[in-house]
């Protein structure tokens, strides 16, 4: 039963030919979605055009072709598939045009959006091995409107390097904070900055960093005011947020 | 050597009476906050009348009293007590005047701001058990200068419950979830909303929750976008979080 | 919007006061439970006279004894309250009925169903500490209709005295597991019987034992077949499920 | 001593042979087994024609064949063998018939049963990736007698996915539900259906999912009742049990 | 059925009155036990006279005074009670007389073996605060029949005071090492003696020592070979074993 | 300063060429070892002719055969070298005779030990894959000396394969039980004989049993007394130890 | 066997009483510690004057006592008692003159070294709950000899806070950095100082600091070059350090 | 702006072209570093000519080239490569000169120091597996300037080899102490040494040694005094540390 049995079911209600009562019965059983349901088609209806994005680690070139085509066909303007290795993205451009960041081990599969960005996201990073979880979160973020500036290789052990960029960092609307190894950077950001800071422990480390989870601890743990903290490696879901929360209108 | 120093410095310059090398090198010696650096002054002068924060838990009255009569010197209008009790209030209110919310655990100090809020954050918390987490969120965020909607126990054994809140959730600008046990409130709101979720794990549970770290890993795992974590019983820093978003304004 | 309003919509429908897209822009906003959905009211109409559960731990007695009381203005012939010292029980019984069983720590409030149980569950627990959570299990599982059988003081390290109740074993639809420390006691059962067996890790050890982090373990990790698991020290949660399994029909 | 051994000792006390006294010793050294002790042989009897189950992750092909070949000279009509990759497969195949099925990595070797399947089992699964354990389970309980129906990429993050599929998951006897990452989806089915509920946490994740901890200790904290929880990957276990709970018989 | 019953059948086949293929049905529905099997019986009629172990923590006084006086009536000259506070065993001292030894947290009911103890068991302990975990095991194997030798405050930090004590290493028969902390101490023995060594790790310490874990780490991480362990704090299990160990007799 | 610089002082001394207080300080200074103490030549006139043992994993061909050497060349039999693939064995017979065996991982250098074995080590195994570890026990005890009885396949979720060997295990001295997943199997013999037991945990597992961990927690925990563990896959260890107490004499 | 005795047998060899053979026999059972080895002697020599330290957490009043009796017998002229309360401290002044400071938790028995204090360290604490642990360790240093600055309150989400003291920190020749929550204080340190670092985390914090772990596995995966660490809330060790380095001379 | 802008400001104002009041406005936004600030200038003022270090692992040929060639060109005399394979650095010599050794996975780029080294620093590894992480502290410390000796394979199950050395180790200024599996080698030369220790746990081991985690305890845990801990296998750190302290100057 999709939604043209809805509208069938109040037909025959409004031709006399159900009763109120059979009506309700009927309603019962109509699947959530169906029922044109809150989020579900608004979500669509806006989306047509808006880039789709693909999790790539763990799916084959096949499954990732498959998934892109069916995005494009259902009107996205472009896909974007993150975690892929660059002979994966060169498998996918066999099937798809795409295009391959290998900083950030993104691929873009059709016509890129071409704005300029908005507001200022700055993405912050500890070490040069942070560097492409840093990039996963800018790459996303740029490509879903957002302005983005990039101060890396700035960790808590040079903190004059860090300081060197405080007109960028006091004019970011928010902050993705990329560090392994001991986390400690999104402390002290969040106590330079007045915005948002987002934190993205990586697994960068050895012996007790046990694959991030000492930087994840370090952050959860931050005394400053205004940091929360995403999964380990997890660039794209903080240029993701990064993306939403600066481009908010005013109240 | 303060600020008046530099001034003084400068003058001697000024004056012909320090010559510019040893002024350099009178400057290099000048403590980083003293040059009036950055945030710390911008800040003290955007702060007057602006509440500050105390965090109760493990201070004595008398160190609560003496922070927060200093900051009520220092200018601000009011100030938030987190984290005490019902009895650390009392005999606070012998030294000072504060109001208590016992369902938050927060005491406000000096005059409270008047304010309507603005923006609109949800909070929602899953069990009862987490709702002095909520609270401790919610009261912040109004202190703040938000406006604040609370949909308490409303965990994902009973979706519908949940879902019955729709249209609350879908019109909130930031979302604050709160959930101890298993945890996984803000991945189903993180897939009906558009806006920020912030994600408060609780300590509430028993057994295999081994103090909120269960709900702790669960909400860093989330599936959905545009979520990101504070720490376990955190909800001050979910609270202080979310106002900084919702104030957002255009960028 | 209610129920009564989707009859309301449905009958301005049938007399022509309404289109029947205006209708579907309406039945787009009913919250989902008023809908009748699914499992909500057909759950409250079967569920008229069915004794409910309150999880007593950390709840004050003012809340048990409000939720409760709740429960049986709804119809709610009984209701059962688990996780309560002797102390609380006392202190409901000044505003409800309460009959309260200190080996399970469960109290049950109004009149209690008098059936004689259905089917056979047996719950064997390992050493005398884990009684009180296989009391709770055997408890409620009778509360819910389930005749059950007990053995205890069973553990593995004198498997003489498990096998010395194989028939009981062999003839149980059901049996629920409960051990601390090592938590070996469902695998070995799991290898005599070919019934579900549900095993309940408790917090009962010391040392190595972690809070009965070890008897969990143990258990996920079973060689037997058709074992599993809930939470450490769950008793309830295995009664509950054992009296589903117990009282399932033939497909 | 066997079974014919406690003939002979019978047989000699009736034929006054031997003293009573004795014969009690030396049946006190009979072996558990070569009594014909409860469950083992009646067993046996039972299980004639019955399919039997090889784990097959970490043994060599010559070790699958040979118990293989065990089971069935033993007179199992067929035998499945699990977590097997195709290549092992068809090295399996140069010796014994086997029907390989890549989905679920399950072969079957010998006659396959030719039910159609009893009761209805609901498996239901989180992500793409989570679906090599979800068809491990279903192909169990499918080889084992049972119908199943498959739910597949219906995680928690677009709860309508789920909702959608109310009907099937209303109208189960038995729901496994199968998610890796955050692990809430047992939840939310525990929360929408009254039959029992298996958990089967997967190892699908990266950073603080930790192998399948996280998912774990999510389904383990579940605050819907009806939930119990196998080892991490353990489709097979979670469709063995599964199977067992839907062909139960009326008490 | 118990024995008597394995008699009767016995004494019917004997007399004609029971077939052996009856008397075969029989004995295959007699419980393990009542066969007289294998180490029951045979341990009881060794075990008259012989003194039994109550855990006693976590019991209560009308608990232990009843598994105590049962055992007694069983035949056993004496009970050791182990981990009861001296106001537990003054209690009981109303019922039973006990002798409590402070030091140990021993409490022994009954008549007290009065032999002078055989071999050579070595109990070496790092820390004072290690010293009751020592004595339980010390006075458990005197209380069994071993002859014990206490070397305590030997710890791994101040190796000469180990050193001083070679002659008695080097002649015991088994050696207890009892350690919280960092744990070394039996690799430090473990190097030194030819015997077998029982490591004990105990719950002393702060910080990163998390309840005895980094003690117990150390101990099965030993490099010297001949070392096994037991559980955090368990001084009896290594008293226990220790007594059968020295006790051996030339194979 | 070694030894024969004893003998030189002390010759100096007994010639009146020292006085005493110069040798006292003269004796202050000499090594431990070099003072023949203890363990250490006691240790080596004593071992002449006995095997000695590598650790084979992580050491290069070359690293073997030099220790290897070096042990036959102080006088040693034959040399045991554990934890090596046929692989490296083949190349170490490039240089010395070596006997490789492949099911416990064990290489043998040099002339074999040709005893027959005294008294009764019985080592039990739970699963097929946990052999490995099992025979490196058994094959270690046989090699020092002791006789050794294998139990294999004999897990606990089918305790009558275990209990169809009961003579088997009364009759042992020293029982060694190796088991992964749930590692229960310690537990069951530990409540079954009254020799001492040797607990192995084996990393054998998937899931939740976390490399070993699960099992190991499991044998720390365990109810029955006289059992002791070893770290995880330590089969050497078991066996090392096992041959110990087997072989002491009367105390 | 003493070290007169070691005279004796070099007494007897200078007279011709004993074979040189006959004394290296005797010596070999000589016990370390009396040969005058080494460390103690030597030690004890030195360290007549010289202050000792006593742990006093879990020791009663009567062995703190006892053992500070002993030590000042032996000729310590003052004894530190570490860990305890101001009510233990007011029990010892029964017996033995100590001087007590609250904010440490130290006591002092005996006449207190009168020293200056040579050299600088520099101890600095996050936030106002690390005090008592900073104190421990600053307190500690004085007391053995060091001169000792205080930075307290100066964490990094303040990092200016921390910046005003540059002057302080480059001169300091060893810094003590005391931290909870995130830890991340030292990383800063190590950054902007040449001197070593030695950081000590606490176990102030809550949630996901898990007694001290995050601050301890920050500080372990420092990216800071001359930095380690200490047990958690280990300040005495800290500031006994501390002082070792600070007061080592030219090489 | 840089620091030349700084005497442009000051000359300004001395040449009366900006008032006092503009100047301090300009000097607010003057970045930290261009000060000139407290370490880094002076650093680099104190650094030419000294060795820099790279961390080679996980870096590419192409990044460690390019970093080495930066640092040469400042005026760096050579740089210390750690972490790198015999290939890295057979890659590296294709553009750098460079000395590789493969004990401690070092390569030197450019002229190597002649100094003999001063002071004397004792490194003391466990195992012969241990000796990488021992010699990559040897060579760290050797390569800044400190004289080195090394005591390898030295554990404490064989404490006699350690005691051999007493007179190496009290002669020692700075001991580094490095081990894996039970990490007990530091305890132990704690006890013996006065000058300091600095652990090194290493990720030697199987089993419960998780990597480094159960050493690592282990030294965290220590009873002795004047330890402190370094991250797993951090070799360098170590060494590093070693240096600072071995170099100090006369307070």
């Amino acid at each position: 039963m999709d939604r043209s049995d809805v509208r069938e079911v109040l037909e025959d209600v409004a031709g006399g030919r159900m009763s109120v009562d059979d009506a309700i019965d009927r309603l019962k059983l109509i699947p959530f979605e169906d029922l044109g349901f809150a989020k579900v088609d608004h979500h669509r209806s806006i989306r047509q055009g808006v880039p789709e994005v693909v999790y790539g680690a763990g799916k084959t070139v096949e499954q990732i072709v498959a998934i892109a085509e069916s995005m494009l066909n259902q009107g996205s303007g472009s896909v974007l598939v993150t975690r892929i290795t660059e002979d994966v993205a060169s498998e996918i451009s066999r099937s798809l045009p795409i295009e391959y960041d290998s900083s950030s081990r993104i691929g873009v599969v059709g016509s890129i959006p071409g704005h300029e960005g908005v507001g200022k996201i700055v993405v912050v990073s500890a070490g040069t091995s942070d560097i492409p979880v840093a990039e996963e979160a800018a790459v996303t973020a740029e490509f879903l409107g957002s302005k983005v500036t990039r101060i890396y290789d700035a960790g808590v052990a040079g903190i004059h390097r860090l300081l060197a960029h405080s007109e960028d960092l006091l004019s970011a609307r928010v902050v993705v904070a990329v560090a392994g190894m001991e986390g400690a950077l999104p402390s002290v950001i969040g106590g330079l900055v007045e915005c948002p800071v987002i934190a993205v422990p990586t697994s960068v480390g050895y012996g007790a960093s046990f694959g991030g989870l000492s930087a994840l601890l370090t952050m959860l743990n931050s005394c400053a005011s205004g940091i929360s903290v995403v999964n380990i490696d997890n660039g794209f879901g903080a240029g993701f947020l990064a993306d939403r929360i600066n481009r908010m209108e005013s109240p």
